[in-house]
């Protein structure tokens, strides 16, 4: 029998296969945003067991754990490495239908060759097979990244952050080859960017001068990304820091509408992203366009990337991606790609049908993981099938021409060339003007 | 020509007609939220013809007339039964589209073997037809219900009710038989149990120890069930009622965001249960997350079910279901079934996919009629025909493993198993205090 | 290989052709709510290149464009029309999955006969090929009208405005000739008839009076429809008007949630309805409620229309189209078709089954454009593609009869037999009482 994962897999039609395994699946990765430890791949870290390196750093494998009623001892508590993972084991079969389920599958046959679906049955084989092969130098921090044909990645970073993992890794990079053979581009081995981004979380006005500081260290190592969470829009820091921002031509990312506030119990047991977050109230679109306005009105409009969590919030979003502009910037303004709890194969058809009808899905800059775990990069195969499986049955169905080549090219802008594009240095924006924090030193 | 109403109705893949008829098709109703009236069951009511049992008083349908232009006078007004049925036929083709076309078509089927559609030109037939069989003793209110092979249904009941029907029918029970003559495991006659379940609405602060007095002798009479209506999560009485829940076990029901202010002269006319009222506003997610977890900090937060009316509410709600949890207990808060307006085909597979993608679907305790009508325990096998078509199609996709065991045990728990894994009773929460209202009498 | 747009483009069912074919391609439109030029109709106004009937005055194409990058100079600058035809040219492929790239399409088909897909490689002989044709007499405005076979079309029209085109109209009317020469009923050649209809923005309770009084005017040109752009539902004026159209018998369009301030900068550019304006916030619908519950209190509630921009709020609204109704009215409350940026296959999609779900999709008035240009008739047969290829594929998977004749009605009624039932007159409401502003005279 076929093995769950296999070649053609969620490929349904001829279409959708020729356009992945012809245009997509050879594809580098850039994953622009995620939370990977910069640390963990300048030691190039070893994990002890696969418990280590998939089970006990996963709030999505916790959250589904805690639904099946698995005893929290099991998930953040005193149980063993193997209790716990035993325990998410027999968790798996329950999660079909969930992008675990997928995950979880999808990880085990890319990094471990494993075929067979993880269950309490499967278990124990698994485990002593996935914990030999972590032994392999290959199988470290480094190794698994290097695995996965990733041209660029961008860390999470505090303001504060001397970014000495990043300078030893700009030493010292990670060596990548092709995720697929059948990919001329890349068959020379490369290197893997590791950049820094600026995670900026709950800074009042005071405090923004401070973050300014930041910014030419950050700018020095490279970083010209921004991400805050945003609950509201009038934020005196936002605005300060979103025109630094646009003055030196970085990419603002707004993640929007989460609620943080459910489980004072799990937030205690679980730390602040333990996985008990959920999906918040809708996106305050008035505020949104009040705050892009005023930036723009000063000259000082980053690019923007918006990941609403609310999927409800996509159509109102993906249009917004029309309401404001740039001579010669294709797609200024971004719908990002399905978000957290958005990020499955239901997911990721809303956003790119939203995105497609509403705006134009052929300037959008494509996946990132924002994942902690270095097997999430095969959330970018994910996505690039249920593309090409959603842009292959368009054709099949008539709404677009049966032209491999047009799809293709817009498929090839979506799983890289649009990031790429976004990745190179835009000059800093003459027209605005520096704060009166531009100066301040990093604190 | 093969009837509308057929065995594989709805189900268009080999693997879902498997999933449907193997599995699904001949297991027990549990029915755990419905409006059934308890004193026609004890009564066993006859109906004098088929207005009465189906068209009188069913709100769906008279809703679906006024659309429809119909004049009041054949809704609720002083026209006969046989003119109001008349008029209900004529709309029935205009329904083509809405769940009442597939209701309709279902239930006289299955309890009138009518192939038909029913239309002006079928009407006299039909009428003449169905009264005939009504007149017959096993086409009473007891008899309807027991050939709808249901093993446990719960009524809703008002605080002060003294459950007499209830009692009556504990002592003489609804005997009931299998749905599908397929089913080996209900071969056997059995009986259904009918239980009360308590619904809250409109309760004040001051008011709620008078309902805190009345949940003893619920219990007594097997009630574990509560239900409130809610617009707004800050209520005291809320917050009073739901804390007596959780310590006595009981599993709170919350029906949200409803819009029952509309027209006024429709309320004069058809009352507050009469069809007219609307989806409303989206839920306030950030004020039922402190709701949720103050009653949690007291160790007092019972098993809740949410029932959002706004299917745009769907993925956070979904998505929430993983932000309280309770070692040992699955799925301790549920997505409810899709709710009155959303009880459809569509709104049945927005709900599914947003369960399963969201949170986990195989701890879902599945399907409640939420119906006035005995006729409306076909909606289950609606229900189920829905779940196995889209289940059977995500298989055949390649999104699920083509295992049908594996499938089939999902199937299986959402039909009945997790509804009757609930139904067992749970100790009372030690950690959680009584209130000063829990040795009230009921008044 | 066969075109793009062909005869059976988005029609993949047997049914889907049938219905398309038999039903719906042949018959006239009614497009109820336009902003065509009704000066531009009255002069007969020939266009004297490809770029100014089609791109200069197309907010639509200018976002699209402006997403794309393409520099301001081409879009609302000096550049010349050639130049503009060019840069939108080398965005239609860009536009791929977005509405623009159909609608290109199906225009340069319907109304130029070109197969070749628009890009910068056609630009050139397409540029060529229209300009000639658009010389002939049979190009002008009313050429391009006369050949959609319009039965009715209603502009939007200001309270002050004279009405002089609409009188010079209904002098010399435009003759029309069948789309589809396979058209049975309308070999004959007819008129269309171009009437007027209100457009009240952004009136206050002091200004109601001025427009009650222009209501007679109006009334006497053939306008019995009236629209307003609304973001609350508490206005005095709205209340006024709102009686005043109920007591003629008019029909009042509710459009709901755009958010129109977005970019100071686009809007200085290209003025209020220059294409950057995005979806808001949800409709309120307490307040929608409120007000017409307050009209229909006193008997003043005309038949409404709501167009909610945010598709997030097709549900609630489709089912409050059953919360208000009146004796021998079908569709009283009515869910408008899918609405500008919703206007596309899967907002259609959306819109259908929201209404047909939540209410009833016979009742449906079907499509308008809302569009300011001739050409975007073709967008009644997008829709009608859209239509019958849902209602076809419903037939295929068992969820309707397999009656062509019933679903064929159905078609039959939402494509023409409906909108044509509400331009019949009707009498005055004569519970109604006239306000204090219902004699005052037009400003």
């Amino acid at each position: 029998m076929r093995p769950f994962i296999h070649d053609d897999f969620l490929l349904r039609s001829e279409m959708a296969r020729r356009l992945y395994h012809g245009v997509a699946e050879g594809l580098p990765i850039i994953d622009f945003h995620n939370h990977l430890d910069a640390g963990d791949l300048a030691d190039d870290r070893v994990y002890e067991n696969l418990a280590r390196l998939w089970v006990l750093n996963d709030p999505y494998k916790h959250r589904a754990m805690r639904i099946a009623g698995v005893p929290e001892r099991f998930i953040t508590g005193d149980a063993s490495d193997g209790e716990k993972f035993d325990a998410w084991a027999a968790t798996v079969p329950q999660t079909l239908g969930n992008p675990l389920f997928h995950w979880t599958a999808l990880e085990l046959k890319r990094y471990f060759g494993i075929d067979e679906l993880l269950s309490s049955e499967s278990a124990g084989p698994i485990w002593d097979k996935c914990n030999a092969m972590l032994r392999d130098p290959s199988y470290s921090a480094r190794g698994l990244i290097g695995r996965s044909s990733v041209e660029c990645l961008c860390t999470s970073d505090r303001p504060g952050d001397d970014l000495a993992a990043h300078a030893r890794l700009a030493g010292s990079p990670i060596t990548r080859w092709p995720l697929s053979a059948a990919s001329g581009a890349d068959k020379n081995i490369r290197v893997t960017r590791v950049l820094p981004s600026l995670r900026v979380d709950g800074v009042d006005g005071d405090e923004a001068g401070a973050v300014v500081g930041c910014l030419d260290h950050f700018e020095r190592m490279g970083c010209r990304l921004a991400d805050h969470a945003v609950t509201a829009f009038d934020s005196g820091a936002l605005r300060v820091l979103g025109r630094e921002y646009g003055r030196r031509g970085w990419i603002l990312q707004l993640h929007i509408g989460a609620q943080r506030e459910t489980s004072t119990r799990l937030r205690a047991l679980a730390g602040p992203a333990g996985g008990y977050a959920t999906i918040g109230d809708r996106c305050d679109i008035a505020g949104l366009c009040r705050f892009l306005d005023d930036l723009e009105r000063d000259g000082c409009l980053p690019r923007t990337v918006l990941y609403p969590l609310n999927p409800a919030d996509y159509a109102a979003l993906a249009t917004l991606t029309g309401s404001f502009a740039e001579d010669g910037v294709r797609g200024k303004i971004q719908l990002g790609p399905a978000w957290w709890y958005n990020d499955h194969a239901l997911g990721i058809r809303q956003h790119l049908d939203a995105l497609a009808h509403h705006g134009l899905l052929s300037a959008f800059i494509g996946m990132t993981t924002d994942s902690r775990s270095p097997l999430s990069m095969v959330r970018h195969e994910y996505f690039r099938r249920v593309l090409c499986d959603g842009w292959g049955e368009k054709v099949e169905r008539g709404e677009m021409p049966g032209d491999e080549g047009m799809v293709g090219e817009l498929v090839r802008a979506v799983c890289h060339g649009n990031a790429r594009e976004w990745s190179a240095d835009r000059p800093r924006a003459a027209m605005c003007e520096p704060t009166k924090f531009s100066r301040q030193p990093c604190q």
